[in-house]
């Protein structure tokens, strides 16, 4: 079943390594079907450069394996989680790259000081609030996506695709596993790029609100004039 | 039409990725014909790794698509109009490469702090001011070349190869496209050590004139002794 | 004697140059055998491109080179003293790769910023303190293990599967030679990470106790969830 | 002539890139024969990836281009008068590698913080102080290599095979191209590491002095036992 969004998924996944995005199994990439029943995910713990498209795994959105003979990801209930609240989305990746991941640990949203950031994320990237005890302890990796969900309680996921979890790292997401891992490279790009810029200038300034609109509008707008129409 | 140019073209945008300037989508190499009549320029939107001569894009003066079945780049305009104030320059190359955008985002100059900077920039490569709402809503595109122009009132564009947009990137230029790409390595070689020097020591001189201009007059000028004849 | 250990052994060395951990001759990796009579070890100085499992050096654990033509690493006596005090470990990797040793050489322990050092290490990553001119004119490469397993008193190498020797580099180790390389692989990731946090904020905290015993159990604890079952 | 010293010197120079150390055209490596008659250089301002054995300029210590069709590298001169002055070095190689550049920049030596460094060079790499204006341009070139020799007065070029020239870059040493190389990577190595470790901690110790001293020993000392014997 699936075998077309099984591919993707493998696709997505290779390409986090060809990336630079994760080294030796630290990351994941996974999609939905469209009547959004089921979701692909890479298995745990396997090496990227042996990833075949029939070794995903295909679990329902309790986390039921309904096909594959491996044990899904651990994140798996994070990725189901934001499945289920973030409704648009199609693709999740989850990696631990560099400079994402030093904001996450930093505890810092990632500013939007360029127009790199711009066309990607509607303003600083936000980072979540550390889950307490009771909640690592209790349903760890659903509870990490709860609270991704509970940060963007005022904000768009279409508008915003990423997020940093407090001392661990970032999630992507987009209209599919691709898109997803576009995203994971669109955020480890901006986010090296703030690092330094900061450390250039301490006091480097936000990108101006009318430029940060701009970039969206072009690309992402209704009248959008980026890229080749589909 | 133009197919040696769309050629040059096209392998100065592929170059881009060879040498780590772009990542995803972000930057773009053009050139114009020696009658100064037709810019050939990258499609928008298009993966570096499948681009071909003939999916270059010829555009007028004026903007309209003479030749390609594909959108030219959003930044079109701003090559365009770069073209028409800089009237030796053959080539044009924008990119969002690291450590330069870094430079542009910061809103600070690139110092002359070594003879890898003389040896293709004459003194401290510039950043424009930023674009006001005005400028960003009425034309953005072609504003970004206005405030480029503007900032080069007292600069000589062949001693001064690049320029940094605030808050955006780089733009770079030389006597063609591949020119205008090495201009853009070398801009970025020397942002990250500028970046660097700083970091050791923030108050690191810059490059005294006289060795500035000795490595100017070696390589570009009248009795330049680097390199091989043409 | 040993092929398959040689061939293990041989693979950890070469797999040091394809992840980045070397350069030069700057490292090495060594297996014991399940007897724990014998120590299987990279040559000295030998380019890693050339290695091959034949040049592997079988020595016992009084360093008597027992089979091989060639010298032993020059830090043979490091290894064979930790494989006589670490009884559970079965190879070691010991490399100057550069964000591990940048902490060596401050003589900083790697601080324990988020899950990916709570994947791999029980808290922070700690620093010996430097040989004293005795140490070091008596029996430099013995006296370097002999200040780790100093500073093991009250730490289990199990749950700590790396060091940093003061002004010297890490050394990391595991149940075989490929699991010393992975923890080296990951103790630079950690350690980049740990380096680009603080610049971002020097206060940057430690992770939660809960998480860091969660990220633990879940990867190595009984109940282990993480991976495929073995 | 000198046919085996052109391909010494025409794959030191291609090593150059497949080690990093250069962009564009930034750099250069030479050789001496034994009689130390001819020096055998790379031709100026042609792209490593072009470069044959064939290529190579031939030239006597006066400069004189006893055989080959292109012209030298612009640093020729600066080659020269160091090989008459360090009698012992049979290789030159002249690089803007980027943290050793970034040194050279900030006009700061490279401390000596680890044993990385200790096994290549013997104390803090140093750093020589800027031209005048009349060494500028009287004799560039080769009055770089007379600062490099005044530097070295109470130095021992055989103990500390490289040098940073104030705002340009380093040049390194050995006793043939190879080794001249082979000193550029560990240069860039141990800056890059310096550059690091200072910002982890702005007061971290140079190396002790009797580490630095076993370090050189075991690898360089009259009883060294370090590699293999040759």
């Amino acid at each position: 079943m699936l075998e077309e969004l099984k591919q993707d998924v493998c696709r997505a996944n290779r390409a986090l390594v060809e990336h630079g995005l994760v080294r030796l199994t630290f990351g994941n990439a996974s999609g939905i079907d469209p009547k959004r029943q089921h979701v692909v995910i890479k298995p745990s713990g396997v090496p990227y450069a042996e990833l075949e498209p029939e070794q995903m795994v295909v679990v329902d959105l309790s986390g039921n394996v309904v096909e594959g003979d491996l044990r899904p990801s651990t994140d798996t209930p994070t990725h189901l989680l934001l499945y289920r609240h973030f409704e648009k989305i199609g693709g999740i990746t989850h990696v631990h790259s560099r400079f994402a991941t030093m904001f996450a640990q930093a505890r810092h949203e990632i500013p939007c000081l360029g127009t790199t950031h711009a066309d990607h994320f509607h303003g600083a990237v936000p980072v979540t609030r550390p889950l307490s005890q009771a909640e690592v302890e209790e349903a760890y990796e659903a509870n990490t996506a709860r609270v991704i969900v509970e940060r963007f309680a005022q904000l768009d996921p279409t508008a915003m695709p990423a997020v940093l979890v407090a001392g661990h790292g970032p999630f992507s997401w987009g209209r599919d596993a691709a898109a997803s891992v576009e995203n994971a490279i669109a955020l480890e790009a901006v986010a090296e790029m703030a690092f330094g810029t900061r450390v250039i200038d301490a006091n480097a300034p936000d990108l101006e609100q009318h430029v940060l609109h701009k970039h969206r509008e072009r690309k992402h707008g209704e009248d959008a004039y980026y890229g080749q129409d589909r």
